[in-house]
């Protein structure tokens, strides 16, 4: 959280003058190690699953960006002109510029390409817990395949990301958005109509959206219907009982739910350890969604920490061959803030280098050569730049944390040594220079048999 | 380069509607490959010399961006007002956000502090060669540190950074601000008309500088004295004698040269096979620079490919404490793109899974739990999911560049086992599951041994 953020009136005139704007972050050093901790197990889950990295700019055309994400998330670009006078804007999510590349650069691949990416997004949304204006996502798509088996493959790495990552009390949402569209589209409501009930549905406003389906004259039963199916939420036995009773005039609908209800069974007999919903009043903000939609949440976070869908008419919509699409992105932010919170980081520090002190300023180039070498060894070393002396300098690697000083001197140089200081065991010994790595690797294997 | 950009006047209206916009690139998978792998020799670089990695906001307050760039980079910022009304920008260049979270955040840590970057940047420059609107770059800042030895870190680790990559014939180019700007001080011309001057050094107009000065009412020998060193450019020896011929009347300026000249020397002496060079005439468009400032270059593109200095006054101007300051920026992008024109990719190719293929759309399920057993273990697995036959799959295989297909039918279920085919020797083997793993490790050192 930006210190801004932290202070309040009174103290604000003391402040420096230059802050991170609103509801962005710094990420400092601890912060961005565990970061790139959660991008390793993404980025690994890439590879095992034969998922290619891509990456696309930043900025982009608006329209592109705009065509298809949903008014709330339209309002929330930051949008502007460019200097060539051309109407860009952020990103703020990742399907359309995955569907551009499609429509172009991977238009003749063979299909189907499994794409992923690790990207940052921009959205001006008021900040709060777990929330930033500028964050990042991992994500995986899977383009140029229909069917159940491709939403398995999707929400089988969605599973797999929780459990890969450790969090507590997994669970997943699932819906079909073909439910409540086709039978809509069966009362002769168009797809603008259909979008805005299902937006209303993404707000929970339920009401709102029978009330609307009723001014556009829809009948009473239908209604019912809508408002029982809304209100349908549980575990997928349960769901699938009751909703199957609601549509059995609806042939259409029936198949799409019993196709829900088989990708949702598969998935949990995988990952026992999943909690596996359906919700039938669950809608995504995104106008994109054609069939299946779910989200992931963890125990101490209300919003999903990951979310995505089948998308079948992205790619032809952006100029391309029509080309069935289906994927999800977790966001790193809000996955980072719930596993800190889990106690998922515990143990967790950042590596520290040598220290090398020259006892002399004169052994200053004899200091340099040696980290040199330590280093195209292998070693990471930080090298006492300032002068300092040995009192001092044992007082900065303290407030370091530096596990290991090595001082040199004269008896040192002339005799191809270091003096190894250990900071937590205060011990001091002689170690030949050859030696210190392998000796510095069995410290640390020791280290770990004695604490295991 | 965009597809946009290959194509010409006729066939522009037979495009896809969306591309990238101008000067900016999709990264697709083989071209990130090859970034990824650049990326981690730099990480590496930031752990062996103890440099802690940090991130800012892309989106920065224009003012904090724009304060000291420099008058050609502050017209080439992307900025613009957000919704909340305030002006902000995309960053041209790492130091003055870094030199931000000195005044902030890391006002009170112990010093010297190593922080190191890797991030994207936006200039709206006239796309050529090696130069993009979006590009990356790595950094190295070592702040808290005055004097030559914190000058020669940063400069072997740029030594450092071009030799780990390979680069062919790398060479360094430095100077010291100090030598100019103490003799135009020393005749009372303020730092504006200093930076004036360096300004039109930069772009190599140096007439236009002499002019300047003569209409500053410079006296004539100072003006020739200024245009010897402009000119003089070489080996840090030959350099060295003519210029401290030429300034022996300007001791404070000698001892800036004496000590730029200590400092080559030294790299000189570490890095035999980089090229040292002293060009007096060499300044940079950045106005932060206070010391040592060099660009290093390789051979194949004339612009460099990294860049940096000594910034003294920096992290004062934005509130924080007086705190020295010397680091540089390596261009990620230029970098990958003569590494490809050098052959240094030779040999790379991206990961490629194991491609399972259920011989009947019956054992989809029996494939899809086998897929997530062999990840389980470590294994990329990609499943057919579109339900190929075995012949159509084997074609597929064939143009996705796959090594090794896995076919699972009846007698491979009841038996435990896989058909593994070898599509580049054309052989089919039956493997048991638990071997398959074991069994791809030996064959790929046998091939690593076959072809060393």
């Amino acid at each position: 959280m930006p210190l801004q953020e932290r202070c309040h009136g009174a103290y604000r005139s003391a402040l420096p003058r230059f802050q991170t704007v609103r509801g962005m972050k710094d990420y400092l050093p601890e912060d961005l190690a565990k970061r790139r901790l959660i991008e390793r197990i993404v980025r690994r889950l890439f590879s095992l699953y034969g998922y290619l990295e891509v990456e696309t700019p930043t900025l982009e055309s608006y329209d592109l960006l705009a065509a298809k994400v949903g008014e709330e998330t339209r309002k929330s670009m930051y949008a502007f002109k460019d200097l060539g006078g051309r109407m860009v804007a952020l990103r703020p999510e990742g399907t359309a510029p995955i569907a551009r590349l499609m429509a172009t650069k991977l238009r003749t691949a063979p299909k189907p390409i499994r794409l992923a990416y690790l990207w940052d997004f921009f959205r001006y949304d008021e900040p709060q817990k777990g929330r930033l204006r500028r964050f990042y996502q991992g994500g995986f798509e899977l383009l140029g395949a229909p069917g159940i088996y491709a939403d398995m493959e999707i929400m089988t790495i969605a599973a797999n990301l929780m459990t890969s990552l450790g969090l507590r009390k997994p669970s997943i949402k699932a819906s079909h958005v073909g439910i409540i569209r086709s039978l809509l589209a069966k009362q002769g409501m168009d797809e603008e109509r259909q979008n805005a009930i299902l937006a209303l549905a993404d707000k929970k406003r339920y009401e709102e959206a029978l009330e609307r389906l009723k001014e556009w004259g829809l009948q009473d039963s239908i209604i019912d219907l809508l408002s029982n199916l809304f209100s349908l939420k549980g575990s997928i036995d349960s769901v699938m009982e009751e909703a199957l009773g609601y549509l059995k005039d609806f042939p259409e609908a029936m198949d799409i739910l019993k196709e829900l209800g088989k990708v949702l069974r598969y998935l949990r007999d995988l990952f026992s350890e999943v909690e596996f919903i359906i919700d039938l009043g669950f809608a995504r903000g995104l106008e994109y969604y054609t069939g299946i939609i779910f989200e992931g949440f963890t125990e101490g976070l209300e919003s999903a920490i990951l979310g995505g869908g089948r998308y079948d008419k992205l790619v032809e919509l952006y100029g391309g061959d029509p080309t069935p699409g289906v994927g999800f992105s977790a966001g790193i932010d809000r996955i980072q803030l719930v596993m800190d919170e889990q106690g998922l980081f515990q143990g967790f520090s950042l590596e520290k280098p040598l220290y090398l002190v020259p006892v002399k300023g004169d052994f200053m180039k004899q200091a340099m050569d040696l980290a040199l070498k330590l280093r195209s060894s292998g070693v990471p070393v930080e090298v006492e730049i300032l002068g300092r002396s040995v009192t001092r300098a044992l007082r900065y690697a303290e407030a370091k944390g530096f596990r290991y000083v090595m001082l040199l001197g004269e008896r040192e140089i002339s005799q191809g040594t270091v003096s190894l200081r250990d900071m937590e065991r205060r011990d001091q010994r002689t170690v030949k220079i050859e030696e210190l790595k392998t000796l510095l690797e069995n410290e640390r294997t020791g280290d770990l048999a004695a604490a295991g």
